[in-house]
């Protein structure tokens, strides 16, 4: 078989048969197909799509290019959680102890966070002593133990999928739905969750701008999922502001943990509760959402969710000083307050610049080998809808440095639009794709 | 400047400004973009091609990223002649010494030949004796002396261009008419001549094989010429069947002398009287097509044409010997005919299907490192139109290598297909671009 043949039939628009996926995914995985035929065949596959089978058919190849997890000995049907990224997105923080609590093990692996959109893995590291790294006997003794745990994606998992998104994230052929759905499929598939909830988020914080686009999306994986015999479920939800009030990895967890008290903001609350759902229904626990649902909001406000975030803080080695301000969590040292220069309703909060702003901040990364100041972040208090005058307090900079203070302040304000009118209602659920 | 942004840029069907293409340049010249990068922005280029000013831009960039060739010490106009590449395209042959012996200098740098096309270089190369590697004060000193030199490409000319072609080349990114047109046109302006003659092929034995493709790459090219100060003509003709009746290099060669001693077969001589009588209008030396066509007639059957190709065979180190069969050349040790299956006219003989098997005979290379074997090739007996009957002669192999006889034989057959009806007409020569 020759690899260039195999371009060129994708640069023509054909589709590619079992035997060339498999033998193109090989190549990525051993290092046999140099780089720049590789980045010339998913140029040619932002052009031209992939086919239904195609893409499964990759993502399939991909999950089984290196280690597959094998959780078959945990009893009890595993569910696994993914979110395709946000801005303010700490669902997993809350959603985790709930289902725990509910009696669904959670065997979670995540990835660190990159570019405007943070990372769960980083967002419990930010707990003082949180282990992310540990072994696979411990990781599953402990989902056999406290129902759940949180490591850090390691070993040789989906070896092809790290090489081929090394080369995209520097090829511009990062945004194609094929690519993206195989990539994230492949990882839920070998890290051997028996079923999955897909967190899919739209709008302008998100990889996906248009309904329409995360729609498809949603469906590719949805497929790729039954077909590898993995329920699969995807919520679509809106980004186009950030998810709750918090942005940054300490203040995140403190929202959470707000969160799991019965005080989080209503948005996080509401998905949170809708994501909790659906993996109780996944995880066989349920059969309907309403009783699903209602069982989810009895461990939240009868304290057994914060009561199983503490359990696995505590197994992996974090503390939490609940009787200190803030937590015992690390406090950014400077707080500036961003003030409105006009006066109207919030019609728009872009999530986008939100988030790129506390990547700047520190927060997050925009190369992997970053390095992130845990505690700084931006803390907002006024949301879409919301009416302000001027010399209101729009949002608090959390930050390490004084240098940044005036960038990020002006691009704090150049977020928010400001309109005479009130906004329609936007959902914050926007679909459910089964 | 991002690399990726450029990518990004290009992929979303922008146009790339100046300042971009150098930096690209630039980059591919001394190796700091990597190849995956290079050959992202290619097949994004495929898909959304590029404007004329984008495309000079290119060419511009390309032919000045390695050393320039100067040729204003010779006096004249210097005029250079550029084929997009055939089968059985001997004309360079023929048209040099003819337009040297008009009084136009001719200082020509080719490249050798890959795939299923025959390189100038090659044919050269097949007289025992020539040389056509060659220092530079060499090469412009012969120019002065015989009007005419003939040397294979070297030195450090546009880099840029060759470093893209091998990654093109292995990318499924070849046939892009901007990709093709700049780097045409890079090499032209690189190797100094001030007008340039261009011989653009259409048809299965070319890298257009349809008209339109082909007046769209014509058309850019000239532009590009023109803009660069380079008056430059296009003349499109047809490939849809070799050229002449010898497809090999010692073969061409014998069939290149022969046309100069006015036995050539009219297609050949056809395409040469064109194609040298653009090259004296391009170099100030008659003003019309008639004119110059008379001119070079004059030339060829008064043997000053053959007279002027002997000189600069002697003055490369060529020895021919025109007492001995064969001219002296060396000639393949078998000879295979193959006969007609079938009564009718030849209404196709595909000249990709001949080339492809001349290369495969050792005629040409597949890859670049592959030696060629001078001897061998396909003689050419019918052609489109002729009337054959079952039986009679078709081609003869001439072959060194007994175990391609059967399969060389097979493929010729296939290359031949015989109608009961006479074919239309088809004219050699299809259109004159300037």
């Amino acid at each position: 078989m020759n690899f260039q043949d195999i371009i060129r039939k994708k640069r023509d628009g054909k589709s590619l048969d079992e035997i060339e996926i498999k033998y193109l995914v090989k190549g990525i995985s051993d290092g046999s197909l140099p780089d720049y035929q590789v980045s010339a065949w998913a140029m040619a596959v932002y052009f031209q799509g992939m086919d239904d089978r195609e893409t499964r058919d990759l993502a399939m190849a991909m999950a089984y290019s290196g280690d597959v997890v094998d959780l078959s000995f945990i009893p009890g049907i595993k569910v696994d959680k993914h979110s395709t990224g946000g801005v303010g997105d700490k669902t997993t923080l809350v959603v985790i102890p709930l289902v725990a609590a509910a009696g669904v093990p959670v065997a979670k692996m995540s990835g660190r966070g990159l570019g405007h959109t943070g990372g769960t893995v980083d967002k419990y590291a930010s707990i003082p002593g949180f282990q992310v790294e540990r072994g696979f006997t411990e990781f599953t003794n402990q989902v056999q133990q406290v129902g759940a745990a949180v490591i850090s994606q390691s070993g040789n998992l989906v070896p092809a999928d790290k090489k081929l998104y090394a080369i995209r994230d520097v090829t511009a052929t990062v945004e194609s739905i094929p690519l993206i759905a195989s990539s994230i499929m492949s990882k839920k598939i070998a890290s051997g969750a028996d079923s999955i909830l897909l967190d899919v988020k739209v709008g302008s914080g998100a990889f996906m701008n248009e309904q329409q686009e995360a729609e498809n999306l949603a469906r590719t994986m949805v497929e790729i999922g039954k077909r590898a015999g993995r329920q699969t479920i995807a919520v679509l939800s809106d980004m186009d502001q950030p998810l709750g009030r918090m942005v940054g990895n300490t203040l995140e967890v403190k929202e959470a943990v707000d969160c799991l008290r019965g005080q989080g903001p209503d948005d996080l609350l509401e998905l949170s509760v809708v994501l909790a759902s659906y993996m109780l229904i996944l995880g066989g626990k349920c059969s309907g959402l309403e009783e699903a649902s209602c069982c989810i909001k009895k461990l939240l406000y009868s304290g057994q969710g914060l009561a199983k975030f503490n359990e696995l803080v505590q197994a992996q080695g974090g503390s939490l000083n609940y009787n200190l301000e803030n937590y015992g969590l690390i406090e950014a040292t400077i707080k500036r307050k961003v003030l409105a220069d006009d006066q109207g309703f919030i019609s728009a909060l872009d999530a986008y610049r939100i988030g790129h702003t506390a990547m700047m901040l520190g927060a997050g990364r925009e190369r992997l080998e970053d390095r992130i100041d845990y505690a700084v972040g931006i803390e907002i208090l006024k949301k879409r809808g919301d009416f302000v005058y001027p010399g209101d307090v729009l949002a608090v900079l959390h930050i390490n440095d004084e240098n940044k203070i005036e960038t990020a302040s002006k691009e704090i304000l150049r977020a928010y639009t400001i309109t005479p009118n009130r906004p329609e209602n936007k959902p914050l659920i926007l679909d459910i794709i089964e």
